[in-house]
């Protein structure tokens, strides 16, 4: 949903039959905005997934991806973490599925302001304390943690795709942040 | 998804087609719990659809339904507000997206406690006041309005299908009720 | 605990001993950030108060009242409402008493960017739709309705006295916006 | 707020100016609900404070604790988190100074079923994930550990002061629990 590389869950659906299933039915996804704690729970850093495209440019992203058949909500969380922070980040899962807030992709005729040239999908967004060290993978995003402020920059919200942005705000907003 | 009858919104899909999306795709629900509040913001009576089975015993169930392809959460919402409480009910639809809880009905292998014969599905659940007039629709769901005791007690939590009876605790409780 | 007048609410206390207890303990507020809905629920339009100061600048607040001894925060919002947007205006209280933020307010060495010369107060912050009309107090407040785009310009944040300014960005956060 | 000792925590106030301040505003509190979790977030265990009064009845209660003139939530959640679980808990406090709810405690004619026999008070209500060892403090507080059906049976939320033990039913269903 982040990046545009073949989505490399496709479920019980080869790619011909989701892509068929996404030009016609809403696809659930979890997101989820790493973060850093001090002892009493503030933010200190946000980790936000890039990687620079063709031109040079940094593309920002989040932790993200589809709830497959059969799969719980904490499950897919688990799988997207692990796959992009590593398997040493120990991430820790939010008590409540009520997530921060819920961001609605469209392809075209957003009502949201946020797209997703793919599909129409529906996120449950995130934020999840991250205690132990984050890895680059193999294939090119790696984490780039900084503090609050950089991340409420718009240097930074501007170079996300889809106006995903403005999650950066609604997430720190909900951990008591705000300008 | 609260009831047996052929889901009246098929969206782009005929049923074959969504039939067999329902067994490789997890579908996106909306769940609403009607209440009448009083002057202060307090629950005084509770909203429930019912229907006697063919035993006779009632069955309870919550305005339900699924996001269609290039519908928002909010269209989905007022549109089933609408079909079960009728046009005169004048709900007050959420400000916030955010759920009072994310709801996980499963066909079979329930990690969540909530099932769902026909599909794998994750049901965005919020609590709408009302404040207009409620009209039984003509497909048999009535809607019963009843003091949040009534609505949390046994006689009413055990008769709704797939384990939704605990959601209604979850709402009173995100209501500030408990016992 | 928005403006200087003299505390219109001093409870079992009288000015003096309110005074002193402001020394040495924290006291509770409530604010409210009044707002319009459309049908579907989305903030069309937020609810500032404010007046010019002797300079001729305006500064802006919110509803905020403290909770007296023995009154509930439901009667405490109820009040304050009523005090500052008149007897029309119709406000829907909240469902819950969660509130979408708790704001931190010290005299001094704010930990939380958030300042009120008079006192340390915490307070629980709340959005209300509002249905009616609302109209002036005597005593100077007026009411000003302004799209959510304008109530998050610098222009009208950093209208704000003691930071609060910063609480505009966290409840229309909580309403699904976000630059 | 939760057992009769002498609240040792009167902050710049002597006992008796407490007592007085006591009958005239409302105190601030936090309670903070420990749970232990799994590696994805679901509650395994709920920490219950108790001690067997002078008939040998047990009487559960949460970590509470008054917020001081200029100490915020932050540090007083930590401050009596140490306090009645020992300094190896090792709690980990929430992201959002949100909490699932507030509780309101009037000292007679409660309007909310919670009464605190000494004052009115307005607590906010956090659940805190708990990663390490707890220690019965010396004064006779332990530190009982139990799942969470235990800790939402009627024999145990029954035995909780002045009501109580609805906070569990709130804390649990937050957490997305409910019978």
């Amino acid at each position: 949903m982040t990046v545009r590389t073949p989505d490399p869950n496709p479920g019980w659906l080869d790619e011909t039959e989701l892509t068929a299933a996404r030009a016609r039915l809403p696809m659930i996804y979890v997101e989820a905005i790493p973060v850093r704690l001090d002892d009493y729970g503030r933010v200190v850093e946000v980790g936000l997934l890039y990687r620079a495209d063709t031109s040079g440019n940094f593309r920002y992203s989040f932790v993200s991806g589809r709830v497959l058949y059969m799969q719980s909500i904490r499950d897919t969380l688990m799988t997207h973490l692990e796959k992009d922070l590593g398997t040493l980040a120990m991430p820790q899962l939010p008590i409540t599925l009520q997530p921060f807030t819920v961001a609605e992709y469209f392809p075209y005729a957003s009502s949201s302001g946020l797209t997703d040239d793919r599909q129409h999908a529906v996120a449950l967004c995130y934020v999840v304390p991250v205690r132990g060290d984050t890895q680059p993978r193999q294939d090119a995003l790696d984490v780039a943690w900084m503090s609050p402020e950089q991340a409420l920059s718009p240097e930074i919200t501007n170079e996300f795709e889809g106006g995903r942005g403005k999650l950066v705000t609604q997430a720190l907003a909900w951990a008591n942040w705000g300008f």
